[in-house]
C-alpha cells in the first residue's frame, strides 16, 4: 500500500520565482516577469519538477518505494548546470536524457533505477512545458490585467470628457476620452479572460504513448502526476496532437493584438501634433541631443513586441501541423524556440503597455483642442440632423455639404462659414456643440465598468 | 409602440444553402461547403440580411415604422450583382455604400431614408462577415466531426490490432492501430469542440462608435439586432477591438493543425513501402502513364490545404495588432482576404480528410507485417524486461544490445541471433511476441472512444 | 530533319492581356493588373501555351511531326471552361490531366498522341505557373515603377522645402519634404531592381524528374521549350527544390514592404491633425454623413494589401521547405494559393500606391506649419549648436535644455523663452530658422534623382 | 589635412570569432557558428567596431583629430558588459545611448565629445545589426557550401545507381540515387550563391536622416565608414527604408527552405521501412531504452530548424512594412530579435544539414531492395513503351494495366502476373531493368557537377 509522503514537497511549485540574468535586449524586448519564466533555469527547474513529481506519484500508486522516492525528490533539488546539459542534449536531441543520466549518478540501486521509470523524454519535456508556460501566462495575464485596470480607471476618470474620434485618422466626430480607454480596457479584459481560461495538461504515456513501461500503472500515475502538479489529466497522450499547444499560441496570438492594438492608438494618440497622452516616467524617452523629445518609450516598446508575435505563431502552428506518428521527427523540437519567443515578446508587450497605462498622463487641454482642430468640421453631422427641422433634410443637407466645402477649401473655420450660411451664431454655436453629438458613449462606458465588478 | 412582424423572416437564415461557382483551383483547394460559405454571393446576401435586420430591428425598438422596416427587408430580397457592387466599393473603400445606395434607390419616402439608419459601413461588414464565417465554421466544424467519427470507428474496430509505433521516423516498440486512430478522433474532437464553442457577436456602433446617430436607442436596436441574427450582444464596439477576429482566426489554426498532422500520418502511412493504409475511391489517385498508383489523393488535398493555414493566421494576427483610433486605416481591410482564405482552407482541409477517413481502408496484413520489418526488433525493450528475471537487469540488457547490434549489422533477424543468445526458441518466441508490449493502448481507447458518448 | 514553323505563334504570349471579371472585395484588395494576370482565365491560356510550346518543342527537336505540333498548337486555342476543368481537377489532383484529355479529344492519330509526350502534370503547371508569376510580376513591377516616378517627382519638387522629420511619431529636427519623397522613391526602385532580376525558369523532367520519357531528347528539348517560352533553362527539374518560387516570394515580400512603409506615411501625413499631403481625386474618399471626411482611399488600400502580404510570403515558405522525395505528398498544391494571393495582393498594394502617389496634393502651408506646431522646440539641437561659440558647450546646452522645458511644462512657445533667456531676439530667430538645419538634405536628394538618369 | 592612421586597426574585423556560452536548447536548436555570431558579445563587439570606425572616419576625412580617434579606438577595445548595458538600454529604448556614455566615460575633452559626433543611436545600430548579420550568413553559407559538396560527392560516388523515385510518396518509376542527391546539391548551391550576394550596407544619416550634425561632411565621414568597415555605402539613408533587411529576410526564407526540404528527404529515406540511407556518427542517435534505434538526430535537428523560420521572416517583413516618417516608432525595435531568431534558426539548420550529409551512409543494397518491393510495379511505364512494337500501343497498355491491377490485387509479384500474360520471361526480365528507365539521370548529374567546377 501507498504510503504519504507529507513533509516533501515538490523541488518548486508553480508560484515560485525564477531567475535569469536578462540579455543585451532583454530589457526591450523581453520586459516583466514572462522572460524569466521561459528562462533555461526555469526550464531546468520545471525538468527537475516533473521527475521529482514522476517519482512521487509512482509512489502514490505503489510502484516506487515513498524513501526511493523521497530520495528523487531531493536529487532534484540539487543544482544543474543549463549550459553543461544543453552540451549533452545535442547527442541525443533533447536535454532530458543527459538530465536524468545527472540524476541517476546521484543516487544508487532502486532509487537511481526509479528515476523517469516508464517515461520517454517528451513525457517530462512536454509536461515541464506546460509548467513553464502557465508560469509566463500567468505572468501576462497579470501584467495585461494591470493594463486592463489602469484603462479602466482612465476611463471612469474621462467619462464624460469630449474628444475627437478618428476613423482611417480622419477626425471623423466626437467621442468621450473615456469610451476610447473603455475600449482599451474591453479588449484586454477579454484577452485576460481567454488566457485564464487556458488550461495545461500533465504528458505520460512512454515511449510510444501506450504506457507499456508502467506495468499496468499508467493510468493512476498519470493521474497522480496530474494531481501532484496541478494539471489537467488528458484522455490520451498528445506526443503528436499538439492542440493544446496551438491552442495557446492562438491565445497568445490574441493577447499580442491586444497589446498591439491599444499601444498603436497610444503613439498616435502622444504623437506632437496630437499630444493628448504622454508618458509620465521622469528620465525615460529624453534624448541627449532633442530636449524637447518626450518618447512614449513603453508603448513603443510594447508595439515592438507585438508587431512580432503573428510571425511566432505562425511558427508554432506549423510545427504542430506536421506532427506524424507516435514521436515526430522536427516538428516537435521546432516548437520550444517558437513558443519561448512567444511568451517572451507577448509577456514583454503586456508588461511595457501595463507600464505606459499606468504612468499615462492624459493632457485635458489638448484634448479638448482636438476637437477644434476642424473648425467644428467634426460637428457636421449633427449640424445638418439640426438643422432639419428648420430647412428639411435635403437643403440642410446641400448647405452644411456646402459649408464643409467652403470651409476646407478656403482653410476657414467651419463656424465662421456656417454662421454666415445660417445667419445666427448663437444656433450654429449649438449645432456645434460636441457635448450634443456624444451618443451613447457614457452609457457604453457604464456598462464595461460595470462587467468589471466581478472580476477577481 | 413597436408592432411586431410575424411573417417576414430576414433574406437569408444561417442554415440556409448558398451557391457560388468554384474556380479553377477549389475543387482541390477549396473543397467542401466553406468555399460557398465565404463566396461573394454569400457576402452579399449576409450583406443584405443584415440590412433587413437592422430595419426591424428599428421596428422592434419603434424607431422605425414596421412597414418601412418590411420594405426594406424585401427590397433586400431583391438580387444584387456583387461584381457590379465590388466595382463601385472601390470609390469608398467598402461595397456597403453603393449596396446602400441601391437599396435606397428600391424604395422612396421614409422607407429609403430608414435604411442602413444610424449605422456605419463597418457595422454592416463586420456583422455581416459573423455571418458569413458563422455558416463557413458550421461547414467546417461538420467536416471535422464526420472525420473524428470515422476515426473513432476505426479505432473500434482495430482496437486490439498490433501495430509498430514509430519516433522520429524509425520503427520503436508496438501500439495498436486502435490507439493511433483514436489520437487522430480525440484531436479531431478537441478542435471540433474550441470551434463550435466560438460566438460570433453583432457589429453596431455608428460613425465612431458612440451610437450617436440612434437618437439614444442604440443599444436597445443593438440588443434586438443581436436578437433577430443570434449574435452575441457586445458590451461595446469593436470596429477596432478585435480580438473575437483574432480568436477565431486562433479556433482555425488549432483546427488546420489537427488535419495537417492525421493527414501527414495518413501520406505517411499510405506510403508503398508502409501500406498500411489507402483511400478506397474507385476512379481516383490514379495515374494514367503509372498504372500501379494509388496516390492518396485526399490526404494529400488536406494536407496541402493544412500547410497554408499558419501564414493566413499570421495575416489576421497582424491586422487586428494594428487597429486604430475609432476605425482602422487599413487593418480592417486587411483582414477581409486572409480571413476568407483562412476559413475557406481550413474548411477543405476538413473535407477531404473527412472524404479520406471515410474511404480508408486498413490493409490488415500490411499492419501485421510492418511489425516484423526489424525481425522483431522493434521488441527490444520489452525482451530487456522480460529476460530481467533470469539474467539480472545489467545482463539482460547487455545481452539484448548486443544482439540487436549484431542482427542491425549483419542483416539477420533479431529474433534468430537473441535465439542464438540465449537458447531457448520458445522463450525468445514469447518476449518478442508484440501483444505483450501493448500497454494500456486498449484502456486508452476505451477512455476515448467513452468520452464520445455524450456528443452531438 | 525537324521543320521550322514561323507562322504558328504560340496560343498567348505573355505580354498579351488577359481578362477575368473582378469579385466583390477585388477592386479594393485586388487593384490592378495583378489580379487579371494570376485569374482562373490567365491560368487555363498559360497551360495551353505551355502544351503548345511542349508540342513545337518536339517538332524543333524532331520527337514530332512539325505538323502535329501545329495541330496541337491549333487545338490549344479552342476556348476551355476554366471551371469545369476544376471539378474534373479533383479526381487526379491537378488540372493539366482533364485539360490533356480535352486536347486529346480534339485531335487524332499521331497528333493526340503527341498532346503532353513525356512530360508529366507538374511539368506543365510549374511551367504556366512561371508565364503567369512573370505576367504578375510586370504588372506589379510597372505599378511600383510609376509610383516611384511620382515620388522622384514630388522630391524634385520640393527638394528645399523645409519639413518637419518625426522620429518615435514625435517631431525631431527639420528635413525637406523632398528628402521624404526620396526615401521613398529609393525604397520603391530597389523593389522594382529586385523584381526585375527575378528570372522565371521552366520545368520539364517527366514522372520522376529523369526525362525517361523523353527518348534520350530531354535536355534538347528542355531547351527548346525554355527558347520559346523565353524562359530560363534550369540544370535540374525543380519539381522539389522550390528554391526559385521561395526566392520570388521572398522578393514579393520586400515590395510588399516598400508598398507598406511609404502607404503607412501617407495615411500619417494626411492626419486631420497633420494634413500635409491627401490624395486629388473627384468623388473619391468622402462620406454621405460626414461631409468634411477626406479619406485617402487609395494609401489605405494599399496598406490593407501590405499588411497581408507576410503571411502569405510564410505560406509559401513554409510549402517550400516540406517538398520530399521526386514531386511532394501535400506541399505542392500549398504553395498554387498563397502564391496567387500574395502576386494580387502585391500588385494591387502596387496599383494603389501608384493611384496614391500620382494624385498626391502636398500641402506646403501646412508642410509650413508643421515646423511651428513646437513653436520652435524641433530646432532645440540647432540652437544649442548656436550658442556654443558665445557661452561654451555645457552652458549653452544646459541654457537651451532649461528652455525648451520651461516651453513645454508652461506650454509656451520655445521662440519666446529663448529669446527671455538669450535676450537677442534676432539672434534666436536666426537659431531657429530650419533653413539652417537641413544639413545635406538637398544633396542627398540630387544623388537619388542621379540614380535614375539610368533607369529604363 | 587628416592624417593616416596605419597601425590602427578596429577592434573587430568580420572574420573573428566571437564567443557566447550556449544555452539550455542551443546545442540542438541553434548549432553553428550562427549563434555566436548574434550573441549578445557580438553584438556589443560590433556596436564599439562601429563607434571606433566612425571616428576613424571622422579623421579619416578631418572633422576629428586622429589622435581622438584612436583614443575612442582604444576605448572602445576596453570590455563591456552586456547585459548591464541592456538594463541601462530600457530607460532609451536601445543599447547605443548607455554605450556611448560609457565611452564617453572612459574619455575627456576632445575625444570624449568626439565619440559618436553626428550619429543617432539607430546608426550604430543599424550598422553593427550589418557586421552581425555578415558574421551570421558567412557562417551559414560556409555550413551550406559544406552540405553541398557532401552532396555533390554523394551524386558522383552513386551517379548510376539505380534507386525508386517517389510521387506523393508513392513509388513511381526509378531514377538514380545520383540524381536524387545532384538535386540536393543544386539547391543548396543556389542559397549558398543567393546569400553569398547579399550586400549589407552602412547606416549614416543622424537624428532624421539628413546629416545634419556632420557639419556638410557626412556624406564624406559615410563614405569612410563604408570603406573601412567594408559595407555598401547607400545612396539614402535607410532608417526606415528596410528593403535590405526584407532582402535579407527573404533569403534567410529561402536558404531555409533548402535545408527543410532536403531535410525533409532524409528522415523518410532513414525511415526503418526506407532505409536507404543513416547517419553514421558513433554515440549519437542511440535510445538506452531501445537498442535498435538509430535516429537521424542531424536531420531531424535540421528539419526543426528549417520548421521554425517562415513564421520569423514574416515578423521581419511586417516589421519592414510598417516604418513610418523618420525613424519608427516600434517596428524597429520590432525587427532585431525575429531577426537575430532567423539567422541562428537558418544557421542551426544547415549546420546539422551539413553534420548529417557529411556522415550519410548509404545502404546500396536497400536503395537495391526498394527497387523491387512492388514487384517491378515501377516498372510499369516501361513495359508498356516496350510491348508497343509486339502489340499496338491500346494492347499494350491494356495488358500492362491488367497486369498491373491483377498483381496488385491478389498481392503476386508484377513480374510474375506479366510474365504469364506475355508468355516470355526473357523479355519481361528485360523490360522490367530499371537500368533501361533512367532516362537522362547520368547526364544530368554531370550537367550539375560541371556547374560546380568554377565555384569557390
Amino acid at each position: 500500500m501507498p504510503t504519504r509522503s507529507t513533509t516533501r514537497a515538490p523541488p518548486r511549485r508553480h508560484d515560485a520565482p525564477v531567475t535569469d540574468r536578462p540579455g543585451l535586449f532583454d530589457p526591450v524586448l523581453a520586459r516583466g516577469d514572462a522572460r524569466a519564466a521561459v528562462a533555461d533555469d526555469a526550464w531546468v527547474a520545471a525538468l527537475l519538477e516533473v521527475e521529482a513529481a514522476l517519482a512521487q506519484a509512482g509512489a502514490d500508486v505503489g510502484t516506487l518505494d515513498r524513501a526511493d522516492a523521497d530520495a528523487i525528490t531531493d536529487a532534484a533539488r540539487l543544482p544543474v548546470d543549463a549550459g553543461a546539459l544543453g552540451e549533452e542534449a545535442a547527442a541525443s536531441g533533447n536535454p532530458v536524457v543527459p538530465l536524468v543520466a545527472q540524476l541517476r549518478a546521484r543516487l544508487d540501486g532502486s532509487a537511481a533505477s526509479g528515476v523517469h521509470r516508464g517515461a520517454t523524454s517528451q513525457d517530462v519535456m512536454d509536461t515541464a512545458g506546460m509548467l513553464v508556460a502557465r508560469r509566463a501566462v500567468a505572468a501576462i495575464t497579470a501584467d495585461l490585467a494591470t493594463a486592463a485596470d489602469a484603462a479602466a480607471g482612465l476611463a471612469a476618470t474621462h467619462r464624460d470628457r469630449p474628444a475627437a474620434g478618428r476613423t482611417l485618422l480622419q477626425q471623423a466626430a466626437p467621442i468621450t476620452a473615456g469610451l476610447r480607454f473603455a475600449g482599451w480596457c474591453g479588449g484586454l479584459d477579454a484577452a485576460v479572460d481567454a488566457l485564464a481560461a487556458w488550461r495545461p495538461a500533465v504528458q505520460l504515456g512512454g515511449a510510444v504513448g501506450n504506457l507499456a513501461a508502467f506495468d499496468g500503472h499508467g493510468r493512476a500515475i498519470r493521474a497522480a502526476l496530474a494531481r501532484r502538479l496541478d494539471l489537467v489529466e488528458p484522455v490520451l497522450p498528445w506526443h503528436t496532437e499538439r492542440g493544446r499547444v496551438a491552442e495557446l499560441a492562438g491565445l497568445l496570438g490574441r493577447a499580442g493584438a491586444a497589446v498591439g492594438s491599444v499601444s498603436t492608438d497610444l503613439v498616435l494618440l502622444a504623437q506632437t501634433e496630437v499630444g493628448e497622452v504622454r508618458e509620465d516616467v521622469p528620465g525615460r524617452g529624453g534624448s541627449s541631443t532633442l530636449p524637447h523629445k518626450r518618447n512614449p518609450v513603453a508603448a513603443v516598446s510594447a508595439r515592438a513586441a507585438a508587431i512580432a508575435a503573428p510571425g511566432l505563431v505562425a511558427s508554432v502552428l506549423t510545427a504542430a501541423s506536421l506532427h506524424e506518428h507516435e514521436r515526430a521527427a522536427g516538428p516537435w523540437h521546432a516548437e520550444w524556440r517558437p513558443l519561448t519567443e512567444l511568451l517572451r515578446t507577448v509577456g514583454s508587450g503586456a508588461a511595457w503597455l501595463a507600464d505606459s497605462l499606468r504612468h499615462l498622463a492624459v493632457d485635458t487641454d489638448r484634448v479638448a483642442a482636438s476637437l477644434d482642430v476642424t473648425g467644428g468640421l467634426l460637428l457636421a453631422e449633427q449640424a445638418t440632423t439640426g438643422l432639419r427641422a428648420r430647412l428639411g433634410h435635403a437643403a440642410a443637407k446641400e448647405l452644411v455639404t456646402a459649408a464643409a466645402s467652403t470651409a476646407q477649401d478656403e482653410g476657414r473655420p467651419f463656424a465662421d462659414v456656417l454662421t454666415e450660411a445660417v445667419g445666427d451664431a448663437d444656433a450654429v454655436r449649438a449645432l456645434l456643440d460636441p457635448a450634443g453629438a456624444l451618443g451613447e458613449a457614457a452609457g457604453l462606458v457604464d456598462d464595461l465598468l460595470n462587467t468589471r465588478k466581478d472580476r477577481p
